[in-house]
């Protein structure tokens, strides 16, 4: 009945049912989480065809999980037992990108990259930068609420969305939000969806706030003995009214794994890196990158140097942005997301390497550090049952560590499955109530991811 | 029962019953908007004072209207028949402003510009600057999503909050939202009660953004002889890439209402009066305002000049907030807000003065010009009851107008009782649907602001 309901639904193509065909889309990158393999997998093209399987589903009582590209690292796109994977890969056309509203409309499986060129080709910027960004869809960034380097001056994916159209869990296609700079028209639905991590609704077109293309930036690397050193450069830059478009921390172990494997000499100056960026206009930006440097300097850096070549500052950026597939080459990466105030990452940070320690596992750290996102991974060995068992104590360890100083189990992966005991800790039971009331509005036959988030029944 | 139960929960002196003094809190400032008497006010000081008046509400089955500073425009605090004013006057205290997190946690009913200086006083500003900043308090424009005039480059009330706490229509005492600079943990629930106004829970402590001090501001301004002209400055200065900080546009009836009253000379050198400033460091600023002013002269300003002087400066501002209290002398102030696509902000005021035309009534016009966000206010004289209703007949047409061309019924003031129908409009009927769903969910007694924003029934 599902299946040549969908079959019906589609055109020929469109829905997958062949068990090697699916299982590329059973899971998403998060390891240790749980998935099943999906009865189906139907890959749309139109809104009106997703509200027809979400009608179909609704009807024959059967779980519907949306995937963009699969690069979440919580095990929110990951298949459930008897499910149907709705995966918006065909729906990757940008609508339209208006100069003069400065506003881009986009279906949702349109990569994160690809929009970002686009919008260059109009002289425009998309800031929302996560690491996947080379292949991680506008879908799923507004469905976790993506972040990057760049939040920490520009905001996260929830900053740039104006409007989308999703299809309800009731089948309904609505239009949410607005195209308008401003608007306190009811209840910021479209914002709900945003993070909402396809429980809600399934995304089908989305419309983003643009800025003018972003000024040259300024990098400064700063080298640092231990992680105080560099939590204090932190603090440093981010009172000294500086906003920098970055501030990274990586730390020994992210270090020595990408010499590993480049040999690109990261680890000779120092156990941790702090990489900044300054995008001010002007004069006022190179003195934002003396300040950043200075304030690198008094906080006990070992080595430090403004880069005034721009493809060595690439190469920086680009070491950073090979410690996870670095880290991959030596077993499964289990990946933490924890924020916290960014007055304790010092704090957390020492309390996460004795958390390594107790627990004899390899704790690697990158961190956006400017906002107190931080990165914990820990590295499981091939085959060393001992230390996924470990490991996988240190990272509820871990959630726990930022709920105990006020940060939140999540900052921009989302919670997936995860997270879910970990946000069951950060929200209280009636905050949890509310989050079910909602859930049981939108969704009231709960076939959207269900078992993901938060249990619907407590 | 209701008063004897009410008096009981609060400390003497609470709870208001007297006839004169409950008056005084039985509407804000929205003309022709209806209200009732209340039956009684209460003026609570704690969220467990708060969350005991809605228990013994529900209980008693009766309605809530929750109240700042009364200076909303759209009816929103309005009294309800046979309810209770829940006015938080009494919970004005900022509990902390904090240096390294950059944010500050403040009651709901402290005041606007009490929350900037204090935030001064650490090097620190919270951004949204709505009009009514000297009166109107952080509850009220959190639960209106207020913006005003520095908005177009710095967003509005939404992009501040980071959380809150919240007594639930079912009297819970919840916490929603966090205190990190970023989360994708669960639904943005405190995000949702922003712009809710009173709707959905009686906001008791809000967490919000703030940002370092700002730059001195260079102030550009710019005559024109009619709004096509303004409008042709206002696209120009928006594609120019520049980032305005402010960028307000003002009519003849706007300048004219504003001389006969405090004599300025503001209509001597044209009709539609342009105020900008750029808040850009160093010379960027500097760069910034040149462009503006070239933007000015090349969409053909009968005169425009960059102010060198803070005084010149600061007092065409304040002409400019003068406008509502000169066009006030004149009659009651019907006070539009729509938000329309940037780019036909020139159509739409051409439009408005058409309007004006053909209902026979005197329509004065400001606006957050960059922002497309338009303040035409239909000006009533006092007793004349023609006018009245053709200004009624006016203002309706306006929201009309800003749904058909792609905009908002509202952009900062909110919907409150005055754009009920504009929004029952602009929503279609599923997004009304989940509307209702998202109310009955956080107030299943169906007692908070009853009768606003949208029927609860359909």
């Amino acid at each position: 009945m599902l299946l040549s309901g969908l079959d019906r639904l589609l055109p020929a193509g469109r829905v997958l049912t062949d068990p090697d065909a699916v299982a590329a889309y059973a899971h998403d990158e998060a390891a240790d989480a749980p998935y099943a393999t999906p009865v189906a997998v139907v890959r749309p093209t139109t809104a009106t065809e997703v509200a027809a399987v979400v009608e179909h589903c609704v009807a024959e009582g059967v779980p519907i999980v949306a995937r963009g590209a699969g690069t979440g690292l919580s095990g929110g796109a990951n298949a459930v037992p008897g499910g149907v994977i709705v995966s918006f890969e065909a729906m990757n056309q940008i609508l339209a990108i208006d100069d003069g509203e400065r506003l881009a409309r986009v279906q949702p499986g349109v990569v994160n990259d690809d929009l970002r060129a686009a919008c260059a080709a109009h002289g425009l910027w998309y800031p929302p930068d996560p690491s996947s960004s080379p292949w991680s869809t506008i879908g799923g960034n507004v469905a976790t609420n993506a972040g990057g380097p760049c939040c920490v001056k520009y905001g996260v994916t929830r900053d740039y969305v104006l409007g989308m159209e999703v299809v309800t869990g009731a089948g309904d296609v609505v239009r949410l939000g607005r195209g308008t700079a401003k608007s306190s028209a009811g209840y910021d639905l479209a914002g709900l969806m945003v993070g909402s991590e396809g429980t809600l609704g399934l995304i089908t077109e989305v419309t983003v706030r643009l800025r003018g293309a972003r000024a040259p930036e300024r990098t400064v690397v700063g080298c640092f003995d231990d992680l105080p050193g560099a939590g204090r450069a932190v603090a440093e830059v981010m009172a000294s009214g500086v906003e920098p478009s970055a501030l990274e921390l990586v730390d020994r172990f992210c270090l020595r794994a990408v010499d590993d494997w480049k040999n690109m000499g990261l680890t000779a100056e120092g156990n941790v890196l702090l990489l900044a960026r300054c995008d001010a206009r002007g004069a006022v930006g190179d003195a934002d990158a003396e300040v950043v440097l200075a304030a690198f300097d008094a906080a006990g850096a070992t080595w430090s140097a403004r880069s005034t070549d721009e493809a060595e500052a690439d190469a920086l950026f680009a070491a950073r942005r090979l410690v996870y597939p670095a880290l991959v080459r030596l077993g499964s990466v289990l990946t933490e997301d924890i924020c916290v105030p960014r007055t304790v990452v010092t704090t957390v940070l020492a309390r996460i390497e004795a958390i390594a320690a107790e627990h004899d596992v390899h704790i690697a750290c990158l961190a956006h550090a400017g906002d107190g996102n931080l990165h914990p991974m820990v590295v499981v060995p091939p085959g060393d049952e001992g230390t996924r068992q470990r490991g996988a104590i240190a990272f509820e360890r871990i959630v726990d560590l930022a709920v105990d100083v006020g940060g939140t189990v999540t900052g921009e992966h989302g919670v997936g499955l995860l997270k879910m005991r970990g946000l069951a800790r950060e929200l209280s039971p009636a905050v949890r109530a509310m989050h079910r009331a909602v859930k049981k509005a939108f969704d009231p036959a709960g076939i959207l991811n269900p078992g993901k988030v938060f249990p619907v029944d407590e």
